[in-house]
């Protein structure tokens, strides 16, 4: 399955599930905007922030267990959850 | 109730938790350890590193939306889940 098909399929099973407000796909580690829902001023600054967050905990495992391999993170906020996976480009739900 | 008991009872009650395999609780933002039930060497590890990640969450969750609020991370790796609450110290399980 070429990479475009696989974003496009990871896309809309993302932004079909129930409680999922919005969906951003973005490169690693640059955290480029490949595909989202949220407008392109908000896109990007998930596109930067979230790409730094991924390297820092993946750093933090890392520094912890050297065998070790960081798979999601999960981000709870008063107001929603960021799920974050770090595949090579990332999809997170606000 | 004096921040010392309150340590010691937030610290019994994440160890004595099924499935908790270590409780670490530091200060913020410094990440110095109060109290963990792991080696002083890794203790300081999660001390250094998750207190950094915290700060990097912090940030990335104003970024985003400045109203809002870190509530809790997970971070989930192929060994385990590290569970972060982002208190005045704050208390994970490995």
């Amino acid at each position: 399955m070429s990479s475009l098909n696989e974003v496009e399929s990871t896309y809309s099973r993302l932004i079909a599930r129930k409680n999922v407000r919005g969906v951003v796909l973005a490169t690693r580690p640059e955290g480029l905007i490949i595909r989202s829902s949220l407008s392109d001023e908000l896109s990007k600054i998930y596109g930067k922030v979230i790409s730094e967050l991924l390297n820092v905990a993946q750093n933090a495992v890392k520094s912890i267990d050297d065998q070790d391999l960081l798979k999601f993170l999960r981000v709870r906020t008063a107001k929603h959850e960021i799920m974050i996976s770090p595949g090579n480009f990332y999809a997170f739900r606000v």
